[in-house]
């Protein structure tokens, strides 16, 4: 495996049957575009032969059959579901690499870096067609058509509100008078969306509760914020050899949120420090060190792990407001602390 | 309007209705990012202000709500659907045009050319997924969820075609040794598969008889692939005022059909000047009229004619396999007639 770090039972317990389930749906797939799709989840090498470098987490698709598990639904009945949420997630990052132009991604060369950044779009879009496909899946699974075109639905305007997230993430690029609310505004698009269908379309396929589903729905939004909060700790803060990143945030001129605390907070020298390296190509060597210690300096690092920690108890308190008894949550919770203390 | 040729009545006459639901699904979008979407349709300039641009001959959905017609279905619970196809059809236009490094579609910059690659990628990501959202609409029109279902998938598999025949599309760039037969394969992906599902659908969403989804899916495959083409013909011998692209298929060294019946079929010089010509970056001036020459000296013009009427006659025969009145595929035949006629 490309990552060596400890998942929690709750993480790993179901990486094997959404491994499966993804898989019988990219192979499925008759199209010669997907070698790119089996090389971007590191199940087969750049000339098409098998290798073990899968680097994806699945975490959206673990929260989505944890919370069906949590409502007490059958795990089995809701994996096409995980399995399209994982796809929209990896089209996702299959344009997001062209967009950044990021080279690597967890140490390997990414999609577009080699097959060229018109085929990566093409990879894309397949996998984005791939994750309907894959939830039709459902009705194989006896989930009736009804369910199927609601689960469509929302997974739907997630998609609409990653397109936009990742619109903003653009556009933010190169201003300078980013507020907080404008990232929180971003991160909710960009992250929280995907993060918040995932618990819904859990609870959604296997429970009649509206209520429970839009609890879990909330959990997972609030979760998703501060998963991206804590991601761009890690993208300033973090291990280069963990991330598996070729580069930092800074480096890249990223509006990640402590950086835009520190452009709000800073002032004077600092302030025009910031603004200069903000405004340059890139960030490296030197102006990359001096912007870690403005930043730590004004205490932006605490700034974003109390911010990351509040939307933590704000998910928490809508798990709870499910009713469900501390049992059937247990593995939610244990997920969602370790993600918010991990170090990849 | 942007073009100004005649369009028979046929293929006008939904124009308008399918606008109307066209805008009301962009605008029902809350994204900022569909400003660049109702760019790329011509409803608004780069500024945001209202214009009168569009350009789009809407020829996918209204053959959708033709074979509605001819099957005796209501069109106005169809709609949803042609909309969804209209919607498919520009997010790969969009997408496309990055792949192309197109600067002009029909007289008007492209979105890449305006907002950068990177925010016409996620404009053309958001009208996929509008595509979905339009889809489910067919619900307010009283379309059951079993057919709802039913047409997420039809639509869902012509989509992953068409991303492979775009795939297919960049891999031939660089290829010299592309045969007839990849071409078609090429077009039946690319262009064909939208086609059969727009004919498909239509007769799928108002009627309960397999069999006439079936020739109809058939006729629209046949059909496109004849459509596609002509299109290569266009490319080529068309006029530029009327095609309202930048340049035409030479310049750019597309692998349309002439050039690759050229390239099989061109001895001694001809074949290496050819040859010579599709290793360049880039084929202009005189050379630019040489590949015409040679083209028109090795008959292309006259292959590609022959070819594409082969296909207009064997959509035709699937046409009259439904056992359909003559009055009812009337208007069906008379846009197939102009689509392959047209001079745009």
């Amino acid at each position: 495996m490309g990552i060596e770090y400890s998942l929690p039972e709750s993480l790993t317990s179901y990486h094997n049957r959404v491994r499966v389930e993804l898989k019988k749906i990219i192979d499925s797939c008759p199209s010669v575009l997907c070698d790119m799709l089996r090389y971007h989840m590191g199940w087969q090498d750049e000339d098409g032969y098998s290798c073990n470098r899968e680097s994806g987490k699945f975490v959206r698709s673990t929260l989505c059959l944890l919370s069906c598990q949590a409502v007490g639904g059958d795990t089995s009945h809701v994996m096409p579901a995980a399995a399209a949420i994982e796809l929209i997630h990896n089209f996702s990052l299959i344009h997001d690499d062209i967009e950044d132009a990021s080279d690597e991604r967890h140490h390997r060369p990414t999609v577009w870096k080699l097959w060229g950044q018109s085929q990566a779009i093409n990879a894309g879009d397949a996998m984005f067609a791939l994750a309907y496909v894959a939830l039709l899946k459902l009705k194989e699974r006896g989930i009736i058509d009804e369910k199927i075109v609601g689960s469509t639905r929302m997974l739907n305007l997630a998609c609409l509100e990653l397109c936009d997230g990742q619109y903003l993430d653009v556009e933010y690029e190169n201003r300078l008078d980013i507020t907080i609310e404008d990232y929180l505004d971003m991160a909710a698009k960009k992250t929280a969306a995907l993060f918040a269908v995932s618990t819904a379309l859990g609870a959604y396929l296997s429970s009649a509760d509206g209520k429970l589903v839009d609890f879990l729905h909330m959990f997972g939004k609030e979760l998703g914020v501060a998963y991206q909060i804590y991601d761009d700790i890690l993208g300033i803060w973090g291990k280069r050899e963990i991330i598996g990143k070729s580069v930092s945030d800074i480096p890249q001129r990223k509006k990640t949120l402590p950086v835009i605390y520190g452009l709000q907070k800073s002032e004077g020298n600092e302030r025009k420090r910031l603004k200069k390296f903000y405004t340059q190509e890139s960030i490296e060597g030197e102006d990359n060190t001096e912007v870690k210690e403005i930043l730590d300096h004004l205490g932006a690092r605490n700034y974003a792990e109390n911010l990351s920690q509040q939307y933590y108890h704000k998910a928490l308190i809508h798990l709870e407001a499910t009713g469900l008894d501390s049992s059937r949550l247990a593995p939610l919770k244990k997920t969602t602390n370790f993600l918010l203390e991990r170090n990849f």
